[in-house]
């Protein structure tokens, strides 16, 4: 299909639109204040000099290139005088500083000039791909294109080093991300060359140039050749990403085997329950599969956003709710987990269980990775943070798609849908509710996707499934689909070893976790059925209701009479408080698990 | 009480007779050549010049003192001309190249002679500490007091640098053991001398020398008033030993609340169902309390055999059996692990689990601690071997006791028991049996250990229990206790989080575990009930029972339809092989598990 962009779609109500609202109003101004006491803003005015307090950071220019591609998105829906004008200040400097060839880089330019394109690892084609996101992303939104004029020179630069000249010390970038960015010029600005640069670049993988890395870059083999997820996970989603987008541009059908293996990959073996991929921190990477330790999990935010772009960019290359699935699961978990529930603060890593028995503090005896706890205003590197904001003010994007005379329904949110041939508006409480409520004109079929979590729904009209999706005639009447969000248990697959013996509970597409702000320290010592009951009760604070479920808890033992014992351990009946996971550590440091034991 | 000492005990059959028996013919042999391979032997001829392959390390001196006193155990027991000249080789080196001042250390004088006691953390006094141990028993064993009469001027020396000069550039040493050693010279040689230096470094800890390093050593507090176990967990065995031994030498009640409480924190918070102390590979330390991990379990085998060593001082301290049991418990499993079947290879870390699902190679991103998974013949560190030689070459030491007119039996071992007074008959097959028959002279009543695992048991004999004993009055008639060795689930105290819904089986003090090259790679996927049936063979290699339980059996998903499903997981019953703990990875590498779910 081809999913709608959001510049077509208007979020009216419910969650998501709250959590658009929140990052319009909050999340988008808190970002620009960090990146500006970080220096990151300043270090647009090209003024470092040796010794200076705040040294330029060589993924800094992404940081910021982010926050002006958000802004841009949010400007699109309505303007912003403040952020507008915060976004041409930098853009200007942009304009000013540009090296005269071309070149546009603030760390390479101010720290180390010398050293242009001599490290695969400085994130030098990373930061030249988000400045290019955001080039088009502003132009589209303002019509101003002094950045994209910018970016265009800065294009035309790479492609004479890294096509004609073959001049720089390596030939892949080390940080994935160009290759989309340039798909998205091309498509800008018709130009053919930028869709040839991103093909060279995807093309070129497989030339081992540091032979104990490649796999951390995914360039240990060609493109056509990768069929498992390896590496550093944000890598290898904005690779896969890239790869599909250009599948979708040249019709290359050479690509998709590859595509689709690492799509199961990922998914059917790599993935958390809460869409979170990277297992772990060492490299920030995937490691083997089934290999899901929820402690452990590192997940980064950024990680599950690049997932939903790989999806987003799958679905268009083949019509298939398993696809939107996946964007559901992150959307609502593992991505909306890296943001506090007052929109202001970020995880990196979103772990899926927190022990804070296990937790010591480093010592000079060596040092343990724990996961974090607690959401924090600011990284070192904060990537996380303006990526966020980008999702947030396009989830647009992920909720219609079309296909000859067919619209697609993705993603369930009350919204309307107008390109001039199709309009569309849908009515729902989702997730509260399962109740969507939908009308459309100016296609002949209506195709609603039935999640995979669903095991029971209603629809008010005759239907036939394809490919995970209700199809039913479009006769310009109401449409009411009902999905059943009676709360239930998930098991993961037999080979998940951190998983083995417990359940996890969802409600719709909600994954929840119980912490022991809610429910004590012993959230180990808990079981549930599961054939659970179940009260719920809206949060406010959250804007999604909490669970209350019926558990065993075992009897404290009497204090200290044996660390090990032949006594039966007892258990009473209790209950448990769960919350939505993605609002876990917002009340201070807890003990959190989402995976619970099964009794 | 008062045990005695294993030169008055001869095993004369039955399991722990047939280590006894390995250890004297396989593993001091083993550990010699891996030493005379590694240059650890060579190193005592004192020849190495900069540049050398083979740079003696600080320590080494004492995995060769340790090698030294194993060797004058076994002498003691029946000569061994081989092993004789060997040790005899290694003293006279020691004699040539001790300094004219009393000075003694390869290290310091070979590779640093300008740094001599400049650096706690060096293992001077560690070594001084093992070589004063060795040259106790050899002297015993011998007669020959060449070593001892160098490890005199050598403590003489100490004496004066320490106590009259006070000019070394530390106060207390940064691996305890001397403390031990010092007591030992002063019990063999009657002078005071020792004793009092024993005694001068104890009591100096607690004058804080490295702020960030004292709970690492112990030396945060001053010994009586340290109430929880805390840092190495090998030195804090040192050094709770030497304060028991202390307070029986002196009588000093004042160390007893101390004792009391470190005595609780280990064996009631902090010590794994095998014996095996040190939660962290993070200096090789303890943690909090509870906070017990199967897989990342440290729990060195010099951590259970200083356990062992705490126990039989606090026991000689005050009678009571829970000392005994703590033995028991550590010889069994924890330290007995780190011995393979064949006697000639070695664990240091003795892990309760391995997944090898979760074993990631190191790599350039980042390094990991994973369990190891296979014993090896030395180590760069290798003080375990040799300390497992010198305890299989002494189990006599913990076999009987005196108090008053009472003997006490504290461990089940065929065995006979003179010292011209008390002479004492015991037959039995324990751990195999439960059948204890014994037979005693000169003493009016015996006090029979009765096992904390144990709950139910039939004796001959009318008794009385007291502190953890049967005690019946002797008639020179043949006493006959049965213990029941039905097969059993321990649990653990609630708090211990990752023991939480598992049980561990036991067959009288030897724990079980399931590896997978007998049960297929899903252990993590099987339960037992608590109430399990069971068989048993014996397993020759072993010589202890190998047991087989029903389990339930998660029937594998079919291959990837979905990571995570809402379809409840099947299960199947099936039977699970266990082996003792103790000799886990005998047969390659493989998954294994102490703690399995409970059904």
């Amino acid at each position: 299909m081809k999913t709608y962009s959001f510049d077509k779609v208007e979020l009216t109500g419910g969650f998501l639109k709250s959590k658009e609202r929140l990052n319009r109003k909050e999340t988008v101004a808190a970002v620009y204040d960090r990146f500006a006491e970080t220096g990151r803003i300043g270090a647009f005015n090209f003024d470092y000099h040796e010794g200076d307090e705040l040294k330029p950071h060589i993924f800094w220019d992404s940081d910021v290139a982010k926050w002006i591609e958000s802004v841009a998105y949010v400007l699109k829906k309505e303007p912003d005088a403040d952020l507008e004008q915060k976004a041409d200040a930098i853009i200007e400097n942009v304009r000013k500083h540009q090296c005269p060839d071309g070149y546009f880089n603030i760390y390479y330019t101010v720290v180390a000039p010398a050293e242009r394109w001599s490290n695969r690892d400085k994130h030098e084609l990373y930061c030249a791909g988000h400045m290019m996101e955001a080039a088009v992303a502003y132009a589209d939104a303002t019509g101003k294109t002094t950045l994209l004029e910018c970016m265009e020179r800065y294009a035309d630069y790479i492609y004479r080093i890294f096509v004609e000249e073959d001049s720089a010390a390596f030939r892949t970038p080390g940080h994935e991300e160009i290759e989309i960015a340039l798909i998205k010029m091309y498509r800008y600005t018709g130009k053919r060359k930028y869709l040839e640069l991103s093909a060279h670049f995807l093309n070129a993988r497989g030339a081992v140039e540091e032979p104990l890395r490649e796999e951390y870059y995914q360039s240990h083999r060609p493109v056509r050749e990768q069929n498992t997820a390896v590496g550093h996970a944000v890598r290898a989603m904005y690779l896969y990403t890239g790869m599909a987008l250009l599948a979708k541009e040249t019709g290359d059908e050479t690509l998709l085997p590859a595509l689709n293996s690492l799509w199961e990959d990922v998914t059917l073996r790599k993935m958390y329950v809460t869409g979170g991929i990277g297992s772990t921190f060492v490299g920030e990477a995937f490691t083997k599969a089934y290999d899901l330790p929820n402690d452990g999990a590192y997940t980064e935010t950024c990680a599950s956003i690049g997932l939903m772009l790989f999806a987003d960019a799958m679905l268009n290359l083949d019509t298939n709710a398993k696809y939107a699935d996946v964007i559901e699961r992150a959307l609502y978990n593992g991505m909306l987990s890296g943001l506090s529930l007052d929109g202001t603060s970020f995880f990196y890593e979103n772990p899926l269980e927190i022990n804070l028995l296990e937790h010591i503090p480093d010592s000079r005896f060596g040092k343990r990775k724990f996961p974090i706890t607690q959401r924090v205003r600011c990284f070192r590197c904060s990537c996380c943070p303006p990526n966020i904001t980008r999702i947030l003010s396009t989830l647009g994007n992920y909720v219609y798609g079309r296909e000859n005379d067919t619209l697609y329904i993705n993603q369930f949110v009350s919204s309307t849908l107008s390109d001039g041939v199709v309009s569309a508006n849908m009515v729902t409480d989702y997730p509260r509710s399962g109740t969507v409520r939908l009308m459309a004109r100016g296609m002949a079929e209506i195709a609603i996707r039935i999640p995979a979590w669903c095991d029971s729904f209603t629809l008010n009209r005759p239907y036939r499934m394809e490919n995970g999706y209700a199809i039913v005639e479009n006769d310009g009447g109401e449409l009411c689909i009902c999905f059943d969000m009676t709360p239930h248990a998930v098991f993961a697959d037999s080979r998940v070893l951190r998983d083995a013996h417990q359940l996890a509970i969802l409600r719709g597409p909600i994954v929840y976790c119980a912490e022991s702000v809610d429910n004590g320290a012993d959230l180990h010592s808990v079981s549930v059925s599961p054939d659970f009951t179940y009260t719920e009760e809206m949060d406010e604070s959250i804007g999604l209701y909490a669970l209350t479920v019926p558990c065993k808890r075992r009897i404290p033992d009497p204090d200290e009479t044996a660390l090990y014992s032949r006594r039966r351990p007892r258990v009473e009946n209790g209950s448990l408080r769960l919350i939505p996971y993605h609002a876990f550590a917002n009340r201070g440091e807890s003990d959190m698990r989402v995976w619970l034991f099964a009794d």
